[in-house]
């Protein structure tokens, strides 16, 4: 089956807004074994949406449409796809509820406009939105269409990926006959073209119906080894030969065989062994015990942490020595570890990590340019009594920066709880 | 003039790369009153590429087309859009020099392939890269197409992107009769249909040649008044008095005047006032302190923050009373003021936020649910020592709450420092 995405709103015309959910809603709907093969993005307009949809519905067997479907006067996608097929609207008591279970959640008066909410398309199969006000809908079997589906969802990308993965992937995976085998090997502290260095000659490995996609990101590279037939089983050996054959190529550097963040990982090794971690963050900010404190149930594992940004701090509330801090600098290895060490006396974790570096754009100098990072662990005796300190250069992007500093830390303590801290 | 962006490329059609390009190539058009009306995502199939420009040139003025340009096998646009108009090749010796020189900066050896960098369309204006080894392309007065223009650029988007700004913005520029202003309110604390409640009928103050637009997102509603016409001044006058009417009706909800994070307005507001900040987090996990630290130069304000997950830490680190704990749960604003005023004591911050909750999936009760997040703030006697504290209810999806409760703390500080507190 092939689809067609139509993004409406005119923020995505102006620039305003990064077409986000295009991507997600390929992605999803590649791993089905559908294939997008356009998308279009148009404004809040009677007549391009009109236009978008009869363009798609003569090439491709689906439409997939988000945005336009809030309360507001500006929201037309509803009313211009019901046109177009000359349909009328029915009211839906279960979007209505859901739109007044919501504001009443946030003890909030419903506003009269919201009513709206409850109208859907007449004879859609209405798909019932759970994080927002917007109900989508399914249409097939359409007079003149009688093969085509269109799909409308909400443009909200928390909304959008909602109702994908609870209704849209579930509706169309029966009708896909295209078997598609997606494996996922997550690698980090290594880049794409070392990678790509490292895996060789892909031919060796490789059959004509699979293919092995690099998929770069600031926290490592993912790649994607994608198998499609039409028998599952068979589907499934080959996929699995070719990840083993990767896998083998580049084992140092796969934190995971499935599409997890390394914190999630992590904390499951925690978890596994009854340890726990607390943070000592610099130049990260935060956003290492942002990432931890990402994943449900981290109370579990995650004491808590500091955030050191000054030097007074580092001293006052961690003990770094003054002197240490005069001789080697804030951003040193040597800090780091005054800091992880610290930071284990103070919070009686298990692990303790710690950052300090220089996140930009300024404050770099010759010999500590923009993009260093000094990375600092301490264990208690339960897991060894650790102490391993890693100096690393990144880029001159600062959130890029911060992204691949708590990256490298949050690998440097799966590492250790796994022993691979010596490799 | 009308506009629409072609982007090609299988990466974006898997959902691999989000197309970021369209989004910057938009908002630079529409500085110069270019609008873009249509967006289309191809892959790299000559017959679809060739399909989308057939669509694009029956219904707009201007082509622009991005991706494909590279020296392998599988970069096809030069050749189907040649091909489409029935034109050949030329040779390029700038084009080819550069491509040369850009591999002697690197040291490396340019493989045979890149001998087609040099190679343009014949006829065209040729617009040469100053980052990367593949020419743009300008063609015009095209036989049958006398008023088209067809735009070719990279697909790498620094490439693609110092393209626009150094060639084809100052081509369009004088060509381009329209003038287009575009406004932004930043609201946050109130949903997208109360806003539009209080905001009330449009047609009071909008005119036929502006429009205004609700965008929502986890951390708020942004309102865009756009404005268009052809005298700059007076275009700028209807945009200011609209601005002006949106502006009274919801003043209490707007944070900022352009499009910045409320992060980078507080930071500025603290710089502005020599006022430090600091955090303590329970429930957001340091996504607060992460936030105030993704703004460069924070250092002058930021000076750091404890996360404090178990109420073993709040009592030790902070000196929170385990009796404040007994009586009203960690949960509660009691605590949250203790949290308050043991970092104001602890980091000598002049103000001091505070955040314990509950983000969920799991741990809500029926008089706590998933979603309730108690606020606390402290001030030193440079900001009249202010005791602030505040409860509120958001959702149950983990991260989503953990933005929301967030945002609700830095808006709590930003109304501090303004004195709004108290409305």
């Amino acid at each position: 089956m092939q689809a067609e995405i139509i993004s409406i709103g005119d923020e995505l015309l102006i620039g305003q807004v990064v077409n986000t959910n295009a991507s997600f809603i390929s992605e999803q709907l590649g791993r089905i074994g559908i294939d997008v093969k356009r998308i279009t993005t148009v404004g809040d307009s009677d007549t391009d949406i009109k236009a978008a949809l009869a363009s798609s519905l003569a090439k491709f067997d689906i439409a997939l449409i988000t945005g336009g479907l809030g309360p507001t006067h500006d929201d037309i996608t509803k009313k211009s796809v019901a046109e177009f097929f000359g349909l009328g609207f029915e009211f839906n008591d279960e979007a209505f509820e859901n739109c007044k279970s919501i504001f009443a959640r946030f003890g909030r008066p419903m506003p009269d406009s919201n009513r709206s909410q409850g109208e859907v398309i007449a004879g859609s199969l209405v798909l019932q939105n759970s994080c927002g006000t917007a109900a989508g809908m399914i249409l097939h079997g359409l007079a003149g269409h009688d093969n085509k589906f269109v799909v409308i969802m909400p443009g909200v990308p928390y909304e959008m990926q909602a109702m994908m993965r609870l209704s849209i992937i579930p509706y169309f995976q029966p009708l896909s006959k295209t078997v598609i085998k997606h494996s996922v090997l997550m690698t980090t502290g290594i880049g794409e073209s070392t990678l790509a260095e490292l895996i060789g000659d892909e031919q060796k490995f490789l059959t004509a119906t699979s293919t092995l996609a690099y998929l770069p990101s600031p926290t490592g590279v993912r790649l994607r080894i994608s198998t499609r037939g039409t028998h599952a089983a068979a589907v499934e050996n080959e996929n699995a030969s070719i990840v083993q054959a990767v896998s083998s190529r580049v084992e140092k550097f796969i934190y995971a065989t499935d599409d997890v963040p390394i914190e999630a990982l992590l904390g499951k090794l925690l978890k596994d062994r009854s340890l726990t971690i607390a943070v000592v963050e610099s130049c990260t900010g935060g956003l290492v015990a942002n990432r931890l404190t990402n994943i449900a149930g981290s109370s579990a594992y995650f004491l808590g942490g500091l955030i050191v940004y000054s030097n007074k701090s580092k001293q006052g509330l961690l003990g770094v020595q003054k002197e240490t801090i005069a001789r080697f600098g804030a951003v040193s290895e040597e800090v780091a570890l005054e800091m992880a060490e610290g930071g284990l006396e103070l919070t009686g974790g298990d692990i303790v990590l710690s950052t300090t570096g220089i996140a930009g754009p300024d404050g770099g100098t010759i010999e500590k340019p923009v993009g260093l990072v000094c990375l600092g662990l301490a264990t208690s005796e339960k897991l060894d009594s650790l102490r391993i300190t890693k100096k690393i250069t990144f880029g001159d992007e600062r959130l890029r920066n911060k992204e691949r500093f708590s990256q490298a830390a949050l690998d440097l303590a799966r590492r250790a709880v796994l022993g691979l801290h010596l490799t």
